[in-house]
């Protein structure tokens, strides 16, 4: 047998998605178990819905067509049941009825959380080189996603009410002078509780957002994605309308959520609700990809859904999270506010707490902070500069993303604790 | 607010995936059920694991903390207690030791089904334009994924024992004549009881292939994928060994395998067991697709290998689908034998039987056949020429690939029934 030494040749798209943060982040936080991860995006294991599911799987595969439907192939866009239900679960969120929401069940795809979605997004309108505008910090994987299909991420000047709808209107100006509006296909929003930042894009801009898509829509259409997948882990402040809710015409505004923050993330359910003329172009494309998301799983979330345990669960979800959202904030305020030059948002609903440090101290992978934190003192972030789409040599290095999601209230003030003494070591 | 009256611009990759026929074929065979379906690819209800699933997530839920771990997110390559014991399972069927597999549960990813895995692989190898050889011919839904990353697919002569070793030699000789042999990067079979043929790669073929796949290996790796679906539905006839299990620098192949055939695709676990400078690559392009699948549905698998269930299961299932085998040979045999021109290929495992008409029996989706078996007599079949990777002008359009899977004895009787009165119809 010859010996075999040559390499593999791998696709142009390999060399744009090669080396996500994500995997390295997951790999750390679910292994990783003698650090204090305050990085992980993985949520509460105390509130895991335990009874929930099984009393849901009971029901189910106590009739036995409906666990055979349930174990058989599903279809590409994936359970019509269950897509019904998100149509009355997604009529509630709004705050209407079904029939005023003015779209059909076939307009909600199904995805392996709403991660998936928002990847066939990108497949499907994103050729090399287009463009995408984002909030700065915004969600850093969906930024592997941009550079996994060779678009550029255009930041836009973002405050503590989200993306600001003046900057947008200068940063498409901006462009359309450079003759890149051609390039321009899509305007990203973390609508509720920002990933990383907390921040929520404030009531006033949706609508104005929406309608400056809409305007610079001139050869072809900018759409928005709009990422609720926070939506439901409200703790206080006011309930805002979705971006989607603001689009009259139901063709500019893709919107996506997720029941991995609200119920269970093992069981990856997600959706799209998306404009009539991008159904088939994305099933297209997962059919591709996998040809249906788990139907099993669709089914059970159906049963949970048609059932009272949902909405109580969610309500002890958010009931956990508030609490340790102020834990969180506590031990900021405990171990942080006598350190120069630091501060924090303080979020409404959400998964985080975005921290910034005196500029000069950066807290990237490569930082001396990183170093002491992960080795000296045992904690782990996620550094700030992995949730900005400039350049490089752009991207503001002193921020950190600090999750309270995973962690207990104890957990969260020894994590705090701890990263405090690593920045006072590099301050 | 201005009208949206502007076009959707869609990515140059939304236009090589564009209207797979899965999706059309999957939405028919779910939701047409006034029509006998021999098209789906869905496997008989009757033998859908319902009691094993229960036992399964009663064991694994009555475990607190293992429950909370099935209902967490898991990492983007997939439970490590799942890999473990696909390594042991992969063992099994090649009659050897976990030791003497020569890998690590590191090479293992988790899929999507074993789909997903054939979706990633593509993306990461292909470039539009690249090679994949193939047999003719294969899997439709494969050729959908190479469409989609605008790769070709060149079908090697394929008879009875699966792709000819001597018409791979030749096909890469005409290309490296052609001076197209730099963009051959892949060589896909289907290796046991063929989606659509039927057919066995022929076991002296198989160290063939991978020799030749090796010594044409000139300047780049030129890859095996191999596709074992149906491995575990086997009726009668030789137990194989893999391709995979011929490549003893195990750097060549690629294996993929599913538990939606052997028990259930309700749940889309499937698996690429790969070279070990594939993982990474892969796991970046996952990463961006789902960062992980269903974690919750991987320990369920997990709970059901590391029981007795599992391969008992498998023995009922292989115990049904030889009945149902033999049930459509015996109505091919019925109803066909006395129509000149009509042959069939009699599986040794699998799903499905592959029927050629007379050459002058098209039995395409706009084909008369096609129009007179599912209006007139309400049957469905997979028109052959779907399953060729040649240009249109080239491939043979008098065949039909017939399903077992799905349909009861009495209703494979009745649906070869009436396929034969639409046959005669047109004959």
């Amino acid at each position: 047998m010859t010996a075999v030494t040559s390499p593999i040749k791998f696709s142009q798209r390999w060399h744009f998605a090669r080396e996500q943060a994500i995997s390295f982040l997951m790999q750390q936080a679910v292994e990783n178990t003698g650090v204090v991860s305050l990085a992980a995006g993985l949520v509460d294991f105390a509130t895991l819905p335990v009874p929930e599911t099984q009393a849901a799987i009971s029901q189910m595969l106590g009739d036995d067509a409906a666990a055979r439907q349930a174990l058989q192939y599903g279809t590409t866009a994936g359970s019509e049941r269950l897509r019904r239900l998100l149509l009355a679960h997604l009529a509630r969120l709004e705050g209407t009825t079904v029939e005023q929401l003015g779209i059909d069940a076939g307009q909600l795809i199904l995805t392996t959380g709403s991660q998936q979605m928002l990847s066939l997004v990108c497949e499907v309108l994103l050729d090399p080189g287009d463009i995408c505008l984002v909030a700065g910090p915004t969600y850093f994987v969906f930024l592997g996603n941009l550079n996994g299909v060779g678009a550029e991420a255009v930041t836009v000047d973002t405050d503590d009410g989200g993306m600001r709808p003046d900057a947008l209107e200068a940063a498409l100006e901006a462009l359309a002078a450079a003759g890149r509006l051609d390039r321009v296909k899509l305007i990203y929003l973390v609508s509720y509780y920002e990933n990383p930042s907390g921040v929520c894009l404030a009531e006033e801009r949706r609508a104005s957002i929406v309608e400056i898509a809409q305007r610079w829509s001139k050869r072809h259409r900018i759409l928005i994605l709009e990422d609720a997948a926070y939506r439901e882990l409200h703790y206080d402040g006011p309930v805002l309308p979705s971006v989607w809710g603001c689009d009259a015409s139901r063709d500019t505004v893709i919107y996506t959520q997720t029941f991995s923050k609200s119920f269970s993330p093992g069981l990856r359910v997600g959706y799209g609700v998306v404009p009539r003329d991008l159904v088939g172009p994305l099933c297209d494309r997962k059919g591709n990809e996998d040809f249906g998301s788990a139907n099993f799983n669709q089914h059970l979330l159906a049963t949970v859904l048609e059932s009272e345990m949902y909405a109580a669960h969610v309500e002890q979800v958010c009931a956990a999270y508030r609490i340790k959202r102020d834990a969180m904030l506590s031990a900021a305020n405990r171990y942080f506010s006598d350190i120069s030059g630091v501060s924090w948002v303080h979020p409404h609903g959400g998964l985080y707490v975005w921290m910034s440090l005196p500029s000069r101290i950066e807290t990237g992978f490569q930082s001396e902070l990183f170093r002491r934190a992960t080795q000296a003192h045992r904690v782990m972030y996620v550094p700030g500069e992995l949730c900005y789409g400039h350049s490089p040599t752009e991207r503001p290095r002193h921020q950190m993303r600090l999750s309270f999601g995973v962690q207990s209230p104890a957990g969260i003030d020894d994590g705090m604790h701890r990263l405090s003494r690593a920045v006072r070591d590099v301050v």
